[in-house]
C-alpha cells in the first residue's frame, strides 16, 4: 500500500464535516474560512513512542490522546477547537494499526466537532505532531500573565492519576481492577474544554497541568511576575489515588507528575465566588488549592507549614525521561 | 540547559514581528488575527534524518529546507506566507547545532515576513515537522481539479537538478565546483511563491513538484480527471545538469526526482499567452512541456515518439528509500 493511498483511505474518511472548511485533505494546501471577528489559537505538540507514552500503549489509545494533549492547550486559552493537521511518522504501514489509531483520534475529534484537514506521513520512530486551531473572542483568552498577588489558585478535577497509572504500567504486573481508572487517566486525558470556555467571561490566568502542577504553576507565577502558596491538603485527590498511596500521598509526585491536562487558573476571589456555582453547574470539578503572593516564589505548606524537603521539579524532556 | 530555556533563548528571538500576532511563543497558544475576507491556506510536512536528506546536511540547511519545502506548498496553492509553527525532535540538546537551524530557518522566514508563532521541542530521533499558514483570497486558490483537456501543462525553473544533487553527496566523492548548483539545488530550494500569487488570476490547476514531475502532475490527472502528454525534449533543464549527463540526460530520473519544488502548472493558451510575459517581467523561468488530454492517461513523448519503455513511478516513503 502507497503512502498515497493510506493518507487518502484513512485520513479522508475520519474527518468532520464543517462548513469552514473549503478544501480539506487532498490538495498542496487546507483552505479554510475563519469566522470574522475571532483571533485564532494556535498549538503544536509532539508525542513521541517511549517519551510521551510508553512503547506498549494501544494505537487506538496513541491516537485519542495525541489530538487530547492539543485540546488541552486550547482548553488553557479558552478556545473553541475547529481544526486540525496531523503529522505522523511510522517505522511501518501497517494497516491495522492505522485503522485504530485514526479510530481513537476521531473518537475525540468527533465529540468536539473538529474537521481534520492535513498532515504528512512519513517513514520513521514513531512520533505524531498534531497541529490544533480554535477560535476565541478577541481580548478573552485565558493568558498565564494575568494573575495577581492576592488570586486564588484553583485547579480542575484531580490531580497525580496519571502520574500513577504511568508507574502501574511501567512496573510490568496485572494491573488491579480498582486501580483502572489511574492507567486510563494515562491514556484517555479529557481535555477541559469547557472549564476553559466558561472562564473567558472573568480576568483569569491560566495553564494545563501537562509538566506537573509544580513546573505548570511556576510558568504562571514567572509570566506574572509573582509567586504562589499552595497547601498541599488541599490538592484534590482522587479516592482510586488515594487507595494507592494508601492513604499516605508523596506530594513529590503529585506536584510533579505529568498528563494529568487539568487545568490550573488563578481568579479574584470575588470572581471564584460567581465561577462556583457555575462550574458546578456544568459539573466541572473545582478545587481552591491555594493563593498568589508577590515574593517570586512557588511554596508548598502542609496544614500550614512551609515544606522546605520537598524536592520537586517539572518534566524536562532533555534531562530525564519518565 | 532544560527544553524551556532552548525554546526561550532561541525560537523566540528568531521570530519576525507581525502585526497579526496578538500573542506568539510562550503561552499554550498562540493568537492570531486572520485578515478579514480571506481564506486561509494551511499546509504541513515533515522531514526525517536520512529519509528527506542525508545525515551529515547541515544544521543551517536543514533549518532553511524544512521551511522551504512547506512555503511551496503555499506556493503551488497561490498564497502568502504569514505564520510559521515548528516542532522538532533532537537527539541532545546541541545548542550550537540549534542556533545554527534557526539560523538557516530564520534566513527564509526574514525573506517572506514570516512569523514564528510556537511549536514543540522533544528528545528523540532527528525530526521536524513545519505547518505553516497563509492567506489567499477566496475562490483564487490555485486546486489541483481546475484542468482541463487541452490546457497547456508549464513549468517554472529547471527539473533534475536536486536528485543529481542527492547522487552527487551519496557518492561520497568530492564535489566537482561545476556541479555546486545541483547541491546547492538539494539544500536551498526557492519556493516559487510569487509565480503562484501571479497565477491566481488565471483558471489554473497547480501542484509543487516535490514527488517528481511525473508523481506530481499524476496528481493534477486525478484531480481533474483528464490525462497529459509530455515532450520530454521540452523539459527545462539547467547546464549543469546537462554537463553532469554528459548531454544524455537520464529520463527517467529527470521525471522522478523529487526535491525540485517548481511549480508545475496548467492553463489555457489564451491564459498562457498574457502569464508568460507577465512571467518575463518577473524574471520567473517559465517553460510550456505538453498538454492535457481526455484519455486519463499520462504518457511522455521524445520528438514526437510515444516512450513505453520508460520505467517511472513517483517517490512514496513506503516502497524506497533515497
Amino acid at each position: 500500500m502507497s503512502e498515497f493511498d493510506l493518507i487518502n483511505q484513512y485520513f479522508k474518511t475520519a474527518s468532520v464535516t464543517r462548513e469552514d472548511v473549503a478544501l480539506g485533505i487532498g490538495d498542496d494546501c487546507a483552505l479554510l474560512s475563519p469566522p470574522p471577528g475571532m483571533q485564532l489559537a494556535i498549538s503544536t505538540d509532539t508525542l513521541i513512542s517511549g517519551v510521551h507514552f510508553p512503547e506498549n500503549t494501544s494505537a487506538e489509545d496513541i491516537g485519542y490522546k495525541s489530538l487530547a494533549v492539543n485540546l488541552s492547550d486550547l482548553a488553557a486559552m479558552g478556545a473553541e477547537p475547529a481544526w486540525v493537521s496531523l503529522a505522523i511518522s511510522l517505522p511501518e504501514a501497517d494497516e491495522k494499526w492505522i485503522a485504530s489509531f485514526i479510530h481513537g483520534f476521531h473518537q475525540l475529534a468527533t465529540t468536539h466537532n473538529i474537521s481534520l484537514i492535513g498532515g504528512d506521513t512519513t517513514r520513521g520512530h514513531l512520533s505524531i505532531t498534531v497541529n490544533v486551531i480554535g477560535f476565541v473572542n478577541k481580548q478573552k483568552a485565558l493568558r498565564r500573565d494575568r494573575a495577581k498577588a492576592g488570586d486564588l489558585v484553583c485547579v480542575t478535577g484531580t490531580l497525580g492519576n496519571a502520574q500513577a497509572g504511568l508507574k502501574l504500567l511501567l512496573s510490568n504486573c496485572s494491573i488491579d481492577k480498582q486501580f483502572s481508572m489511574l492507567v486510563e487517566s494515562l491514556n484517555r486525558p479529557q481535555p477541559q474544554l469547557k472549564a476553559g470556555q466558561l472562564l473567558t467571561n472573568y480576568r483569569v490566568a491560566a495553564i494545563d497541568i501537562s509538566d506537573g502542577l509544580f513546573a505548570d504553576l511556576q510558568h504562571i507565577c514567572d509570566a506574572s511576575e509573582c509567586g504562589a502558596m499552595i497547601e498541599l491538603n488541599d490538592l484534590p485527590l482522587s479516592r482510586e489515588l488515594e487507595t494507592y498511596y494508601q492513604y499516605k500521598p508523596v506530594w513529590s509526585d503529585i506536584l510533579t507528575g505529568g498528563d494529568d491536562y487539568q487545568l490550573c487558573f488563578c481568579c479574584s476571589e470575588a470572581d471564584f465566588m460567581s465561577i462556583q456555582p457555575l462550574f458546578e453547574e456544568h459539573q466541572i470539578s473545582l478545587s481552591c488549592i491555594g493563593r498568589m503572593v508577590r515574593e517570586k516564589q512557588l511554596l508548598c505548606t502542609l496544614q500550614g507549614e512551609v515544606q522546605n524537603s520537598l524536592n520537586v521539579k517539572g518534566y524536562n524532556h532533555f534531562e530525564e525521561e519518565r
